[in-house]
């Protein structure tokens, strides 16, 4: 059985507050006809504070895109290994355990990808399989952990490592004015998360089973203009009312394994915005307290794109875990639309081998005390 | 067991022949110092013809990375679907029947991907998981095919549709003027290649084990500059001689399942450029007539990136296939540099079920004629 181990995050060194991002919208777009809407939509966000990889004054210029690309990769360089590291000694495992990659990041574009880099860089075996996905957006962290699940049902035994590298703050357009870039400009924050699922022991969700849902005829409510200037990125006004389709879809994925959706554990999901958490509450039926994780998340750091649902869970370990056995689902929402789930079940055993796994062991520099 | 069936190829109608190639950069690069080298160099990749989605004309003008990713987009739109069609009848199965599509492509940039709109225009169920690979450019068609065969190793009996869709025309840089990129302007052609891997069932090759490997250090040897006027490839000198590290990889893969690699049936490999051909030869010591179908390939419609592979092994079906249980390899090589390496048994049971598998049967609509 697969076991998604804590995650390892890192948040760049430049805080952006909410006031800030306010004062910035007011004074960037004084004539804008709509810009009390989009101070008002901003604000519903609930976002707090941002992290950049850049002081806020460059991210507002636009280099262009080559030079955008550029940093991009000597910020993913500069940043990523350390992460992995902690990730790894999360999961108590060193490079040479490791027999995938899965890289997930729509925020730059490398060929070859980070993959080859850190591979090189790092020590990780000439044979680990390489798997950079572009294009799944804020999907790719439930992709990320799907795919990984996948392979280690495959080859039992094997490890994946997940890297979730979103600098969003590379994606700002000063010439895009639609209400749905102004928001998107004061939504959207940079984080890297990195994750190991190891295919036997380790603390933390050990996965069950996984599905993937489109919502049909909503490409384009999502997506990127790809441009001489970059990634353009599009929101269209229905998104947040996506909950409506996804909350059936993720009913019915988890109904074949006679779990019921409504009644889990634990909810780690993609905080796109506020709404998305507002209306599963309403259409599961749950308190909003169970979305706490991934409103934390968004609070604090923004939507952080495919990093949402790895931040989210490492504060499910900050705060303890959950009880042995305990049932949870994590759903990463993005471009397609399209949710990638994944239910899974607490595994908490520490020092021990309880339920049979042959290296189960606690995380050796996790601070998360589990209930016996 | 995963078997990978007959591919379906389409090669779009603009074509480009060996003369008019070294015409163009004749008259192109009168100046150009190393025009001769590059001449020589171009004539010395044996590519006959080349087959473009625009005319030539329209080929050679840059309207800007916003118009040339529009242009892949409504392209592929356009062509691929019925790509699609084909390669399920090879396989006997409908749009219905598929539980993953691999899109593999490093000539144009979608968000979301493909995989979206092919969902929702040709029918695929709403759960069909997406797997969008962009950044492993000419490895990507071995690693479509590995992949594949993980999910079904995963999930038996699933079936994977794997779509290449390269259009390698919509890279040319009219400014990039180093004898690499006169010499890539000569040897990349369009193409894209369909085909699904089965879970049970199937005439082809039936796949065993598959492996990738990293050469260290060989990151900068093909890479792209992802620049405000889109992807500009670079191909460095040495990378003609990277089958001195790749055969032994090849050879390491395949060891631990006792096979011999210099000594097996049929070889279906990415067929970059000659020399990978003549080295592969010399360093795995086999006849060249080993590789002809690659090399028919790379004749033909030259480099088709991702898509080579399949269109190679098209060819093997077309040539009546191999023996049944004839051992095979094939093996995607790219950026990185990576190989991606797949060992396979030829599995050619018509109208039967005589190695147990429960949905035995021969392509509905393929010409092959396999040995007894």
């Amino acid at each position: 059985m697969a076991t998604l181990c804590r995650p390892a995050i890192a948040v760049p060194e430049h805080i952006i507050t909410r006031e800030e991002t306010l004062e910035l919208a007011r004074t960037l777009h004084a004539n804008h006809p709509q810009l009390e809407l989009a101070l008002r939509l901003i604000g519903n966000t609930g976002v707090q504070t941002r992290h950049l990889v850049q002081p806020i004054e460059t991210t507002l210029q636009h280099p262009g895109f080559t030079t955008r690309n550029n940093i991009y990769e000597a910020e993913a360089k500069a940043r990523v290994p350390a992460v992995i590291d902690r990730a790894l000694e999360h999961a108590e495992l060193t490079v040479r355990d490791i027999d995938m990659i899965v890289y997930v990041s729509c925020t730059g574009f490398m060929m070859p990808s980070m993959t080859a880099w850190l591979i090189n860089t790092m020590g990780f075996r000439n044979e680990t399989r390489q798997l950079p996905i572009a294009q799944l957006g804020c999907a790719a962290g439930g992709a990320a952990i799907n795919r990984a699940h996948d392979f280690c049902n495959a080859y039992p035994g094997s490890n994946v490592l997940i890297v979730a590298c979103e600098f969003c703050s590379l994606l700002y357009q000063p010439t895009d004015l639609a209400v749905g870039n102004l928001l998107s400009n004061g939504l959207f924050g940079d984080a890297i998360a990195c994750a190991v699922v190891r295919g036997e022991g380790g603390t933390g969700v050990q996965l069950e089973a996984n599905g993937s849902h489109l919502v049909p005829d909503t490409e384009e409510w999502i997506s990127y203009a790809v441009k001489d200037t970059g990634f353009h990125f599009l929101l269209d006004k229905r998104v947040p009312g996506t909950m409506a389709m996804l909350a059936p879809a993720m009913r019915d994925m988890a109904e074949p394994h006679d779990w019921d959706v409504s009644d889990l554990d634990f909810y780690i999901v993609h905080a796109g915005g506020p709404r998305i958490l507002d209306d599963l509450g309403k259409y599961l039926e749950l308190e909003q307290n169970m979305f706490r994780y991934s409103r934390q998340t968004l609070v604090e750091r923004g939507n952080i794109a495919s990093a949402v649902v790895f931040d989210a869970l490492e504060r499910l370990f900050q705060d303890g875990g959950a009880a042995h056995s305990a049932r949870g689902v994590i759903a990463g929402f993005g471009p397609g639309i399209t949710a990638e789930i994944a239910l899974g079940t607490w595994s908490g055993q520490v020092n021990g081998s309880s339920n049979g796994h042959k290296k189960a062991s606690a995380g050796r520099n996790s601070s998360v005390t589990l209930p016996a």
